[in-house]
């Protein structure tokens, strides 16, 4: 049975703001550093590992994070969630989206079935729809084979499924499993739909239309935009356009689409990467077989985050030392820094991930907390970070955590040599140069030239960015996420945040508005 | 003569610490806050108008803001800027960006040359090899003409460029002048070149090598990179690349370029979208009518910037109230939030220019300032923010100050009606409806479902995104930059941040290090 306390109730946060500080800069320096960098390492999934050498912690505040995680009960709340329990509180609802990669504990029987059956139910439906797309079995109206794929869905609905198909676009290219261009439109702006709808061939796309609601504003207006411009073509919109949507949804048996695929209410948008969501657009562009290597390595991650040992745990460390940062240290945002250019927008996705399930102010139970909550996330791929905000990041008054990601071998496989060292080992080089320009700093007489130093950092280190070890990073940051909501007492898996803007909007458009708001509205000639 | 004075040590900032602060959920409120809105703001160039009727100000506070402005000698100190002072006194060099779009004051001589002259000289050459290229009078070696433009450049030579890109890309497109499509390689990844070449048809394309030194690893190696594809393509690289750099690199007087256009040490990376950094890529993909047409709104943005009264001065205004949420009311961060698909980079673009220039811990005499100086910057056009992090924004522990622009009218001229409503419509509504829910809140019994408010906002609102107003845009965050700069008294025109990292990566790529950077390097196979 777990119990739900706020974390400046545990004894265990106590004696964890009572360890002494670590000297980064000092423990860093010289062959005690090399001996961390050595020893402060967590194996992930596929090879990859957790490095935290560069975070202000030793073995002291590593045993007191090691007793918070105990009292705070994180390994027995994971359990509580992957068999079962309803811990979105708020909208009285299961989370489960674990359970779309695999089977972490119990059964899980909820709506009168077996859900984990019930996504690989779903899983299989995709995967036979995309394989007769592929195969020229399901085409357009003329009998053309689909050579793009559009997904049309907005926030979870676009920003994890966008960044994880560019993180595997030329992977997938490289190694031949390259079936369709996937595209994405998402802003209520009419231009977004347009440059998109310009840039392709409607006759031969298929559009997936994501939501979970089935009555997004953003998403059915992007819907009859694509719909106008099929008929304008002189196309058979339900001809070119699936759903993804839970199956009562409005959308689940309209006659409008080609094909329905489910997910449920226990999966939010930030977290339905791994559900059809993902795996209708991922599965149409490189194929389902790709899609469920990405499940595995995910499902793999996923194992890891059960396990009890904190040490052996990155998932559960990373989040315990971002607490440590946050409420201790005092340090108030993240910035996630892949030196990968097919990151590029994995930050932008961790950034809706982290700060949707964690930027609360009131406990599970609606309380207010007495303590700072989910920080701000931001990101850009390295090396081109390099040239722009990390000026602040080593200069600045405040002291942001960072979090690198690299890989031994980049995904294209040409490479180029100059000045002794290939590109690849170029962005390595820098990798590792800034975790340590960060941590231990530069002396210098001139000021302006002086970097203090103390500046801290994790990395994960891969060998190349394939299928299986992006599901795993994706897993390892979206448990993080959740272990951090659990140490602060958070329901991690609600919105409500979201929800004073759309009845505003709606009042706008109705024109039902008065004082500023009208006086805005008229600005904006609305 | 202006007197450089740390923040703390200015009266009139004292002042401002002493007064009342605003309860904007207050102020907002009823037929009061509809009279802020009308009288809150400023027209900006273009017909915009920056409007802070939604931020924590009122009379009171302005006027302490507006004797700040006068003690801290703004509007002095920008004209010692724009009439050749050394105003980067780190690097001892005139700080010149904002002669590339008009004459602000005085002749400025430097290197023996009239600086405006030298600037439209160079604007003249590009405009003339970019009438050249889209005439058909220089092709490649088949004679056949080129079609698309690839910037190579890392940094300023690639974001600004890139958002102004894409900023104007469907513009141009609709308005008929569009000429060649523009691609962007600026990570060592080797992945973001191999991507970019292999997207394109290199036969037909012209690239832009960016690098004002001559000597930027990056983009020496994205170089070497393109020169092989081109050369294994059967093809004379010495065709097909142009340089944008100092007169003084070694690229300068090279060969192996069709052109070279000039920039010098005046103008900083993060500063150069309005010279030939910009310039040269924007002319070929647009023609140079339209950069013409965006330096224009540059250049009539930079006048009001000129402009002694603080509630004339948009720029200026702008940069004050963040200084007073930063210092005085202690809020971390600001987010960007443009409701313009077409500004979805913009965004990357401030948080280079902002957190590369006043992310500094010393004061522009080297001496460390005892106050907090640049914010964390992060933005994401909306509506997509609202469907991600908006969450933490409304109902996080801490407050974000917040930047909104919108426009009337969207630049596709395509729409569709649902529900009553244009997308155009929904776009506008939606960023009223989020100012007035920042600002005010809501009430709510359950405390999950309530909104404190009092969380401020400003919006930039225009007709639409055309040349000239996204000049006018760049040109107020630009010297927003530029005013905060000069209030905390930093030097915000070096970038001595950026160097240790470099120094140490090119230490591992010699194999000259020890202890951790070692540990770090051996882990990553370098």
């Amino acid at each position: 049975m777990v119990t739900w306390k706020n974390l400046d109730t545990l004894e265990s946060y106590q004696e964890l703001k009572n360890t002494a500080r670590v000297n980064l800069k000092e423990v860093m320096s010289g062959e005690n550093g090399a001996e961390r960098v050595k020893k402060y390492s967590v194996p992930m999934a596929e090879g990859m590992a957790y490095n935290y050498a560069a975070k202000a912690v030793d073995d002291q505040v590593l045993e007191a994070l090691a007793k918070l995680a105990k009292e705070a009960q994180l390994t027995e709340k994971f359990a509580a969630l992957y068999n079962g329990e309803v811990i979105n509180t708020g909208e009285k609802r299961l989370v489960l989206h674990h359970l779309t990669r695999g089977q972490l504990g119990d059964k899980v029987e909820a709506d009168g079935v077996d859900k984990r059956e019930f996504y690989l139910e779903q899983q299989k439906k995709v995967t036979e729809f995309a394989n007769k797309v592929h195969a020229g079995e399901i085409t357009n109206a003329a009998g053309e084979k689909f050579t793009t794929v559009v997904q049309i869905g907005i926030g979870g609905s676009d920003l994890g499924p966008r960044a994880m198909y560019l993180a595997l676009e030329n992977w997938a290219k490289k190694n031949g499993t390259f079936k369709m261009e996937a595209k994405f439109i998402s802003n209520v702006d009419p231009d977004d739909a347009a440059a998109v709808l310009a840039s392709i061939d409607v006759a031969h796309s298929l559009f997936v239309l994501v939501s979970k609601s089935g009555t997004t504003l953003e998403t059915l207006t992007n819907e009859s935009f694509v719909k106008d411009a099929l008929e304008k073509a002189g196309l058979d919109p339900s001809r070119h356009m699936l759903a993804v949507t839970s199956e009562t949804s409005l959308l689940a048996k309209s006659d409008d689409y080609l094909a329905a695929f489910f997910m449920d209410d226990y999966i939010g948008g930030r977290y339905s990467s791994t559900s059809p969501v993902g795996g209708a657009v991922l599965s149409l562009a490189f194929g389902p077989e790709v899609f469920e290597r990405f499940l595995a390595g995910a499902a793999a991650e996923d194992e890891l985050a059960k396990k009890e040992n904190l040490l052996e745990n990155p998932a559960m460390l990373d989040a315990l030392i971002g607490v440590y940062e946050r409420n201790v240290l005092e340090m108030g945002c993240t910035a996630v820094l892949p030196y990968s250019q097919a990151l590029n927008r994995f930050p932008a996705h961790l950034q809706q991930a982290d700060m949707e399930s964690n930027g609360k102010s009131v406990n599970r139970f609606g309380e207010p907390v007495n303590y700072v909550t989910g920080p701000v996330l931001f990101g850009e791929p390295g090396t081109n970070g390099q040239h722009s905000f990390y000026q602040l990041l080593h200069q600045g008054t405040n002291i942001v955590p960072l979090q690198f990601v690299g890989f031994k071998q980049n995904q294209c496989g040409s490479d180029v040599v100059i000045q002794g060292s290939t590109s690849q080992q170029k962005l390595c080089a820098n990798v590792a140069a800034q975790i340590m320009a960060f941590a231990c700093g530069k002396e210098d007489e001139n000021q302006n030239k002086y970097f203090a130093g103390g500046r801290p950092s994790s990395i994960i280190i891969g060998e190349q960015l394939t299928p299986e070890s992006l599901g795993a990073l994706l897993s390892h940051f979206e448990n993080k996420i959740m272990f951090q909501g659990f140490t602060w007492n958070l329901n991690s898996f609600d919105q409500e945040g979201v929800q004073l803007g759309k009845v505003l909007a709606k009042r706008v458009l109705a024109h039902e508005t008065d004082g500023a708001l009208k006086a805005y509205s008229d600005l904006l000639n609305i």
